[in-house]
């Protein structure tokens, strides 16, 4: 594997990749790998002909008072993971090539974003889709990769590359779990003893609620109702929310006819969790979420 | 010629040209073409091995109250001089196709717009931005012309392709004029006799200020000065604005100690006219502007 840290010696390398016609798989990540991330790496080297994984912790999507200089990093760990992986290149760029100056350039979003766990981070996508669009530009990928457990950054993505034109296909890929079902994060292990029995039901309870969609229920009140009745009674958590949108566009929807998003995210004493299932109206689970083309 | 009006067909088709690994070179235009985008076409066929130009009247850079509707349009003629110049693919793609539906990105710049003919045109620019971003996706060009007539213009696309990493080289190419200098336009025609006998004195009138550089004068305001003295002595015109700005920065500079552009628009009776010299800090002319690498 090969480690490139200048943005200039990465450009000459995608060159020569491109010159050679191979397709290359990205996958874009703040480091401090987890069994997701690997999932997201071994998916894109089965599907391309190089694989670049980037570790860049960008400020940009980091609000004032939020954890930007605290954000956990172990690029040794990180190093031998992607390697064991399989990665072909690891980009590590630092803050001063990435930004060299002030930006001139402003990227914003206004939709998709005032939900879910954008709605307590206000520019937070702002970031996510302006390094997106220089990662995208300095590496040329032909698949990129994100991780389904969060859906909303997906479903950002999503419209960065369609809006603009990118010529690039987003992968999402389904949430990684433990064996008992609770989605796999870094924060898990901030969970006390007592808290991580319980964290399996935010799963549990998104599942009850696809449940009642396969068994016709329509109502997304109705099973946000349900699902936020399981995760009280069966945690000592605090529910953030409950929400059931339409996906990717992120819009309420006062009957289930379309592919939608089930999520949830409860505070526990030590740790914020998040989950979501995605189903067609029907309640069938969507696994993969494909768009673009090449 | 190829004339290609569909994205996805063209997307497609520069695959193809990519997977040739033939370099492809990028003139974006609104159509209406005159000797200035003729140019910019042929420089692009001597450095490339494929040309795309663009016509696409871009809504999105137009204000309201702004000429969208009527902004000239010559299609066959336009096809004619593409075809005559040796361009390889003609673009024009219609404004559904472009923007399919409501944009969720934005896109905006916030220095190198609030002088020049920026300062009339807000929010001019952050179309611009966002229709290039969109054809530099589409296209995936290794260079892009525009011409040095708009200065202002090629300042921004620098600042979008520097800030957002695209991998294109810029080439502003030196404004087309007419056998007594002045600057050729689309507008020329709209001048009475006696104007276009005046308008002249735009060109003569920075060539005087480029002079006094040349001459040792290092002070900015001095050379405006001597610059609207002349336009006001020997034009019915009025002056909208002379200015002497940092290039590519357009900041303004205290002394000349680097390069710059002396820039001017004039109102005629029916014709606004602009025109501009690049120049370092001795007052040695610079005809191309060049920036990026491949």
């Amino acid at each position: 594997m090969e480690i490139i840290r200048s943005v200039n010696t990465i450009q000459k390398k995608i060159n020569t990749i491109i010159g050679r016609n191979e397709q290359i798989g990205f996958v874009a990540t703040m480091g401090f790998f987890h069994a997701g991330h690997i999932s997201l790496m071994k998916q894109a080297i089965k599907e391309n002909d190089i694989v670049v994984t980037s570790i860049f912790v960008n400020p940009l999507q980091f609000g004032p008072g939020e954890d930007y200089d605290q954000y956990p990093r172990d690029e040794d760990r990180d190093i031998q993971l992607a390697e064991q992986s399989g990665v072909d290149i690891l980009f590590v760029p630092d803050v001063k090539d990435m930004y060299p100056k002030t930006m001139h350039i402003n990227m914003s979003i206004n939709e998709r974003v005032n939900v879910l766990c954008g709605r307590s981070r206000p520019g937070h996508f702002d970031g996510v889709i302006t390094v997106l669009s220089k990662l995208f530009n300095i590496l040329r990928p032909d698949r990129t990769y994100f991780g389904m457990k969060d859906a909303q950054q997906v479903a950002v993505v999503d419209a960065l590359i369609s809006d603009l034109n990118f010529p690039i296909e987003i992968v999402g890929l389904p949430t990684t779990r433990e064996n008992d079902g609770l989605a796999k994060s870094s924060r898990n292990v901030n969970l006390n003893k007592n808290e991580r029995i319980q964290a399996v039901w935010l799963y549990k309870a998104l599942k009850k609620g696809q449940e009642f969609v396969i068994d016709g229920e329509k109502n997304p009140d109705i099973i946000v109702k349900k699902v936020m009745d399981i995760i009280t009674k069966q945690t000592t958590g605090t529910i953030d929310y409950v929400e059931l949108l339409s996906y990717p566009d992120l819009k309420p929807v006062s009957v289930i006819d379309q592919q939608v998003v089930l999520a949830t995210a409860v505070y526990f004493e030590h740790a914020r969790l998040i989950d979501n299932l995605l189903f067609d109206e029907k309640g069938n689970l969507i696994n993969v979420f494909k768009q673009g083309e090449i």
